[in-house]
């Protein structure tokens, strides 16, 4: 059996550090926090009880070091960490082919969208694992266990489809949801009034598959109302109206 | 002051039939239910205690006859209704200039997406009315008020927005989330493993604004995972992400 993860060194003050940590120190001890960002870095140091290292030379020996910087820093990060350490970091897109290798690398990844002014539970999340070896995917997987019910092992080819899935349902979401309401503030009307909408849009795919789900006229094939729609839109909200109806009209046959 | 409605005959069977009947069933009497499709016809007209007419020449005298049928349909069902009922119709696209005028035309319009399987609860849904008179105006108004504390005069101009901006969140969105799915299936994940992710982007939009939820390659110009994304895409989720990610860069200047 692999032996405990009993303590964790976090580089990074981003949104994931955050999470990561707050959820982890419920667990074990955040021994130290290094992050460029002097302000982030030493308030999450605080809050999780542990030394703020300022320079990433003298963050503290820990049983995992876990890595939560951006996708391009990644490596760079790794590459500064003492050569028989054992290093987990949390990028969807960034394969652990690219990096240098250490004794023990690894990943763990959890499929959300995090930001400080959001509580998550992450009971649900599901949380990706990688290793180098099998002792240490399965130490990752222990320690991922203590915060999701959905842990589950997956290469590097695997998260990478992972997270272009999740740039789709959430970042290109997110997007069509802001054109949607810039569009209401262009008509003077208030941009709340789509809230109860978008929520109810996801709740229904949580019980729903979106083939059920799919309605409107894109899918009706009104073509009065399409054409209406059109015509009121400009620039690129009208190639996005455009080009998604098409592909509604495409996967979704009469 | 406009005297009340106190009885409703319903036109239609689908989800918004459905959904408004039971609601405004706590409130005020359903006298009786026209549908074409007799089998979800008189199963709503029992499930509100009210008289199913298989001929709409034979639905009841009420206080209000609502339509609740799709778009094409509503100005057809309108012109077979009596002379001198007073009438409310709750689609968003459909103009009321395009009805042939009665002595009472209404809309009352409730901006959600609605599926028989799903409870929703109206309180927080906005609820758009417009109407030929003050007076049958007011009456909608108070008789949308026993169900949401949204309710807000529009007319069908506003509506015609509103709906536009409803296609996008909810049609379009649902769509990514199935282009998305799609692809995770194609790599044999289970789409399941989205929907945390799905649910957190939309409750996020309830207090965060659109600018603030952004994130991801496009804002972030991370060009090489976005040339590697859309490498691994092709068809119309391809020509959908280099849309989507562009608009995203456009709209969010660094």
């Amino acid at each position: 059996m692999a032996s405990e993860i009993k303590t964790i060194s976090i580089i990074g003050s981003g949104n994931v550090a955050h999470h990561l940590g707050k959820a982890f120190a419920n667990h074990v001890t955040i021994v130290s926090v290094h992050s460029r960002n002097v302000e982030t870095g030493s308030k999450l140091a605080e809050e999780l009880d542990g030394y703020f290292a300022e320079e990433i030379e003298s963050i503290l020996p820990a049983d995992l070091y876990l890595v939560c910087v951006s996708d391009d820093e990644v490596n760079t990060v790794i590459s500064q960490l003492p050569e028989d350490a054992s290093i987990a970091y949390s990028s969807g897109s960034v394969s652990m082919r690219d990096i240098d290798k250490k004794k023990n690398l690894g990943v763990i990844y959890p499929l959300q969208t995090f930001s400080k002014e959001r509580e998550i539970d992450l009971f649900q999340v599901p949380f990706f694992i990688e290793a180098t070896s099998e002792v240490f995917g399965q130490q990752l997987f222990d320690l991922s266990w203590l915060l999701s019910r959905k842990v589950v092992f997956a290469n590097s080819e695997m998260r990478r489809n992972l997270h272009l899935a999740a740039v789709m349902v959430n970042n290109f979401v997110n997007h069509i949801d802001f054109l949607a309401m810039k569009f209401l503030k262009s008509k003077s009307l208030e941009m709340d009034f789509l809230n109860p909408l978008i929520k109810e849009t996801a709740l229904k795919l949580q019980s729903l598959s979106p083939e059920a789900a799919q309605t409107g006229p894109a899918i009706r094939h009104d073509s009065k109302t399409i054409a209406n729609h059109i015509e009121m839109l400009d620039g690129d909200t009208k190639e996005i109206y455009t080009l998604l109806t098409e592909s509604i009209q495409k996967h979704h046959q009469k």
